[in-house]
């Protein structure tokens, strides 16, 4: 095994993905935000009858996916058919993302759903960071992805 | 305390800091990315004679640093005047990403250190997401601020 | 009177704003997006117990008043100091998107303002497109700016 | 009939279109421009022997076309095969712009061409509004689809 | 002397001008494309009644400029005041490009500079490489800055 | 032959590829830049150890392939396969950068080889200008292209 994204000398190149076939692929990506208790509340509170927290998280999160190959430098520029973005409150303190992309094309959309859901995620901190500063953002991780050479994943121990 | 990116209604709006008094500023934010001990291994064998994973994450962070107010949607435009990405692996299985950011500005720049932060992250997942695809981020965070109205902020619990 | 973003041979250039004085000034423009009446029936029940139309549009103004001067090629660069999208239903077939804009700078803010009116309402036709392909956008304009040399502009007769 | 930008609970999504075929399609918008009569012929005398205006729109225009998915939150990225701008004057203050697009996707191109008309409208107001504020921009609307599942549409009334 | 945008390790960084004072600063570099004689007399025609390769090379530069520091990864995002690309034929076979930028900030303008009139010679190639596939660039270079610490800098044997 | 990104007015216009066949395609582009031997030597010994010179203009380089559509006003997006980059000084005051990119579209992929070659290069001016200031970029040329109605192309005199 080898880290494909340098060559023999180490340096960074975007790997020919030239001869890689075309298919359906899907990547399902999450990140999970911890805030007080109270900031939780404003957001829901705010989100019942109006509010936008959520709503700007989850287009943050769509655009960023669009952007991927602009933000991480060895990415290919990728033919996004369908991104989806859900919240939800999972505890009184924490709020989880989770992105659902699919392409078809060369090379996978993996990339695509980090960044949308941790892009997502530094939404609601900004949104919120007036009231609590100290939010964190973890379990930024890759829960399952299909189609490819590689075939399948999902992530079994989260 | 209230959302201060939502109005009366709740709609997102970008708030107004054109009565707030320029000051210099700085944001310190990190990441911390959990992988395979061959994974990190493969990493800094290659970086020592060679290698562009670290090099690539770093300037893929501080690039990202750039777009932070195209990502996140209430982020205002700032004039960053430096950005540092120090990264370095902590144990035989995590590696972590801090982020140091200035800019003399109405409004901080803690965004634009997070970003910073998460993006590195994300490059060193895509670099080596063909031989670890169960690679974690976590503790993304803001770990100091000063300057502005708000004052110093120094998270000290981690 | 002359049109100054062109020199003495007609080529285009982005005019020289150096010499003029930081004040704070506002824009405030908007455009009108007229639809069948089951269309704006459909947003309005989507929105009142869910729905992001309007938070997609409003969010989407916001971010391509940041891109205004990636967007017209002679505009300068701007740090946009706040938005403010207004949605409105105005009649039972016509949606009223007011932007209204803040900046501290050399040059004036109206492009933006403009700019992120014309995609809000874009935005609302892209949403809907798939059960209205007839809607139209009409009287995108200038409402009121003040600041700067040329000082205060009220549209009169709207 | 729904609005397929937004789920079941009205969250916005990026609709997949990943099921449908790839079929060559063309889209065709237009904007008009109303000013008045001296700034007109100010243009239309600086283009005479020099002049930059219209060929200012014509290629901001052509650039806007191909960042309407990072306008647009819920577009897909396109790979845009060809775009045309015509901009002609039809009366003594009124000038309307043309756009042409085409591309072989599995989704249509109607928002490219809208926001291609709608940039290179604003760019006249850009160049123009030293002399003239009250320029407005109305009928922007959609002249002409084909290709794709949904088939031709023609707007008549225009 | 060192190269200051790295760090005592080697690593790249934004170095940090929030020190430096803001002065009004200018920059005037060059880029010299050389083509078949054909190919200029070709653009030529084709400009005198109409003809909108020098416009569109012109346009081209003035918004690279603005993208600076989105391409070049150490550079500082400026405000920039003013932007002039002149294109000229100095030969049958040369056109030569002068951008003069201008802005009032802590960090020059060259590299801005030097981007407008690279991207404005490739815009050229681009018009014509249909027809002349063996163009090249040479001499991009910097002609002249002022402003800032290290003061006025003239090339002298150009 | 006629430069085809005009139509018969001279109006520049993105040129319809439809009908045209989805070729592997390459393409092969260089450019030179000469400094002082002192400056060589630094980035040189910089590199050794540590330094990201040449590691920051090849990762900028491939960034910039990417964003070729963006700034060359005419070209097409094109779904990028691969990209890569080679720095090698040549002599003791010259640095040769050659970048090699391939796709498989209805298009060429020579913009975008030449426009990763200049980024590059000028991202080792930006590094060094602080030393060198009288630093030149020349001979920005395709080297070479295949695929594609037009065929193979190599320079030969070069």
């Amino acid at each position: 095994m080898e880290l494909t994204h340098l060559d023999e000398t180490g340096a960074a190149r975007m790997v020919d993905v030239g001869e890689k076939a075309v298919t359906r692929r899907t990547a399902c990506a999450q990140s999970v935000i911890t805030m007080k208790p109270e900031t939780l509340c404003m957001i829901c509170e705010d989100r019942a009858p109006k509010g936008d927290v959520f709503a700007c998280a989850r287009i943050a999160g769509i655009m960023a996916a669009k952007k991927t190959s602009e933000l991480i430098p060895m990415c290919h520029p990728i033919p996004i058919e369908s991104v989806k973005i859900d919240i939800e409150a999972v505890s009184d303190t924490q709020v989880r993302i989770i992105s659902t992309l699919r392409c078809s094309h060369k090379t996978g959309i993996e990339m695509e759903a980090l960044t949308a859901a941790s892009i997502a995620a530094l939404t609601i901190y900004d949104m919120c960071k007036a009231v609590d500063r100290g939010m964190r953002i973890d379990q930024t991780l890759l829960l399952h992805k299909d189609g490819g050479r590689s075939g399948e994943y999902s992530r079994t121990n989260e």
